[in-house]
């Protein structure tokens, strides 16, 4: 907090120069839009989630990774990830001039690969190949801040980098069905879906052999091509019969505007249909429908071998279609990715803002990208990887009553006799030692309702209390205010209040083992009351 | 990756615009200049670490708190918090403009001080008072980099606002002390200093009232007052006798240069040499010293006053001298906090880059300081907190071999039949369900020596090897890496070399029991070479 005033000579950026104006105007305490803060349970639990993660990706032989927050521009590239959200930037900055040279262009991270790359293409004579890597944390978007969309959030990656064995594509989708169980979603209550790019190109090349001159004289192919791939987009959103007219004639959408079709014929649109609805509960006859789909083309029988592949390692090391499943109808980032692609979707039904039973959906993707570091070395390097989005998995988390529930507020020792605090500080130092959270109440003890109020903030499971009298008889009084706040809602007069068996005269000797187990019984408490709350 | 073109609506900052187009023309691939990477072990021994952190201060009634890593200019303030370095800035840049409005200035925080007064001010109405919070992540600098020196680093904090009350004080030493012992730091290896600006307070005024009118009449006693608190700062630098000759007539310091006095007559340097010396093993000599420097000041009175009561409360907790201690001559942050200051060191030695023993030094400082969030509210809000070096500790922990040293490459399955690859995956899914980290090699499988160089870039403790034989006879070879290369160092001959004992041949069957033997024989090693090097 030391001002920087009287360091006139101090290496400040210009922009910083221009504003010193405003900064000792009633500065505003806020946030900048679009970001937020995290307190508390929020903190612990995406930290407990993530070591989660970070233990099953460690054993599955990925390195830790951590790369700086700030990229030069040069380095980032213009590149955007998220196919769903094509208009985003980034926050970005000039350095200071050196003399003649301008100011190198930075900026922070939108993702965890464009870094990667830059990292991989740095170091790749020191770091192994495959290079198998992981990294957490926060990335920014600039972007429009919407509701639930904020500006900076947590990604969760991992990637295997150098090799285009489809052994490393079968090993994250078997690591992120692991990674999903870890966390503490049980089996059943997710799937991760497997389709592949080179299939989906094999279905083009078969469109292409069946579209007549006249369509492709009018229209260049790769025009066409542009249009059936964002078409394949929509699949999740205006299913089948909406697919088939986009590729056609057109369509009207749910607001009455008329979207203009990509203008194949309908019998052109057959590959297409048969690739997006291949998948049977029986494994052959998905890929039967698919080498249907995909005709003569060459790249599209690679791809399904691929898949069968995939499948068949995945088999062998006992992850069967109730975890991972082939299926074709997955087109999320079919647009971006090279070879194999994945989503992970939990299949439970949440109810959401709106009274409405839905799907949850889904939590994780990623899938090869065969020109991770080409932009810097030319060479082409293939890679496959997977994303986690942190914080809609911690949602589900929640929806399902799977993380939060137990105690996790302090013990309050209240404070009776302001000249006695070397004891209470005792009783805390007591508690911690024996791992139990505890705090002595800080603020001023003159109202002790104030410190039952400070005690309820602080979500506190018991309050211990020690006046002259208890001090002299060589006892404590512990208050069960879980239990007291349940009580006060089913009590009516203060005489029944006062009644209550929430508070306990207890030895000091016993303090520990006292506060221990009343705090264990709140514990029971909170368990049960989600079990009967589901 | 996906390319931002054919979105050329997108909304993007005008820093990108100007800057398109160097983006495809080779990049290189290097992080900014003063940025780095974090490898593997880097990235778990500061997460295990941070990790032992949070949970003490979670004991102690602590709750976390994650901002955003990006502020407004306006609410962080032209402020820095290091004496130390003042010349920095922050990294920043202009939003967008509105329509008419310009666009906000935003910047990356500088330290998790100013990010918590904007937090406290912005959400004080929903927070408990008093708040304990801490918070661990990146900080960001925009100065010059030097060696070891890098414009991104960790900070992990944790401070009490809303009570001046010199219980949170003592609360905070201990805390610290408790903290160190949980990372490794055994009893004996680190004291917490503490100091309390308000008896310097005492001192300033004590030697102002024995300042001659010829000397004020000359300099503002305001000036004077800066040069001696710029003097008691050196005191860690030019000891006793320095300090002595700076604040009456001057100084030649070690490049030869004159270093002008502060003007005091040397009778007039009494009160701060007794302070700067107070220190005593038997602390009521101590407090007597220093009632002595402050002579008649009511401050200096109740600054020694704190400095007993954070004393007795932590006696009264079982922390002795051996571990906080109070000690006058820490002057380090004295000129920045109003109350007590902390200061937490290590007292072992080490071995420098040039050879020579030191002390290891500070790893943590902190104090009390009252205008936390008066900037935002016009509010006095006294708080009090402790900064923990995070990357300066590591450094402790390594130095003394309390991180590292025990396995963490994965066990490498090799590949000696690319058909077999499902053989190979079932193994390593065996060995990961035993919670053993494992991989089978993914690279192109051709040459044998280059998956064993692979092996040994991932410090691998132990290969698998299943050839067509092996597999025939329902066995596996398994090789100790470590004693490979340990025998490799000693052995002269090829012939030797494979006579070695370091490979053996076991039923498939019991690999999972087999290769954990291997692993923990390899990491009893380990932990005796460490305590031979010792």
């Amino acid at each position: 907090m030391r001002p920087l005033d009287g360091n006139e000579d101090a290496p400040m950026t210009t922009q910083i120069k221009q504003v010193e104006v405003f900064l000792f105007e009633n500065p505003s305490a806020e946030t900048p839009k679009g970001f937020r803060d995290y307190f508390g349970t929020e903190v612990t639990e995406r930290t407990e989630m993530l070591a989660k993660i970070a233990e099953v990706y460690h054993r599955y032989g990925f390195d830790p990774l951590e790369s700086s927050a700030v990229e030069t521009v040069e380095a980032l590239g213009k590149f955007l990830p998220d196919v769903d959200r094509p208009n985003e930037g980034v926050f970005a900055w000039q350095e200071e001039a050196e003399g003649e040279r301008p100011g190198d262009w930075l900026a922070l991270r939108y993702d965890l690969t464009a870094p990667l790359a830059r990292v991989y293409a740095q170091h790749r004579n020191d770091l192994p190949t495959p290079y198998r890597r992981f990294a957490m944390g926060p990335v920014w978007r600039n972007e429009k801040p919407g509701p639930g969309r904020f500006r900076q959030f947590y990604q969760c990656d991992a990637d295997t980098v150098g090799t285009g064995n489809v052994a490393a594509d079968a090993e994250v989708c078997a690591m992120l069905a692991d990674t999903l169980e870890a966390v503490g979603i049980p089996r059943g209550d997710y799937v991760v879906r497997v389709n592949n790019r080179k299939v989906l190109n094999g279905v083009l090349e078969s469109v292409r052999s069946l579209v007549p001159e006249r369509v492709t004289d009018n229209t260049d192919w790769d025009e066409l091509k542009v249009g059936i791939l964002r078409t394949i987009d929509k699949f999740d959103k205006v299913g089948r019969s909406g697919v088939v007219e986009l590729l056609t004639t057109g369509r009207k959408d749910n607001s009455g505007a008329y979207i203009d079709g990509v203008g194949l014929p309908e019998y052109c649109v057959e590959p297409v249909m048969d690739f997006l609805t291949a998948k049977s509960e029986i494994q052959s006859v998905t890929f039967d429908r698919l080498r249907n789909a995909v005709g003569t083309s060459t790249v599209g029988a690679e791809g399904i071998r691929e898949l069968e592949q995939i499948a068949a390692l995945l088999a062998a090391q006992g992850y069967g279609p109730d975890r991972i499943v082939i299926d074709p109808s997955v087109v999320r980032g079919l647009g971006y990715y090279t070879g194999p692609v994945f989503e992970a979707e939990l299949t439970f039904e949440i109810v959401d803002e709106k009274g409405r039973k839905r799907c949850f959906g889904s939590v994780a993707g990623g899938g090869r990208y065969d020109d991770l570091v080409k932009r810097f070395t030319g060479q082409e390097v293939p890679a496959t990887g997977v994303s986690i989005g942190v914080d809609r998995l911690l949602a589900a988390l929640r929806a399902k009553g799977r993380i939060g529930g137990s105690v996790s507020g302090p013990v309050v020792v209240t404070v009776m006799d302001r000249d006695r605090m070397a004891d209470y500080q005792a009783m805390v130092s007591e508690l911690r030692s024996a791992g139990i959270r505890a705090e002595v109440y800080l603020g001023n003890p003159k109202n002790f309702g104030n410190q039952l109020k400070y005690a309820d903030k602080r979500e506190s499971p018991v309050a211990v209390i020690e006046g002259a009298d208890e001090k002299a008889r060589g006892v404590v009084q512990i208050k069960d205010l879980a239990l007291g706040a349940r009580l006060a809602a089913e009590v009516e007069t203060n005489e029944e209040w006062k009644a209550q068996p929430a508070q306990m005269e207890i030895a000091r000797g016993d303090l520990v083992t006292e506060v221990a187990k009343m705090i264990a019984r709140t514990n029971v408490y909170h368990v049960n009351e989600e079990v009967l709350d589901i």
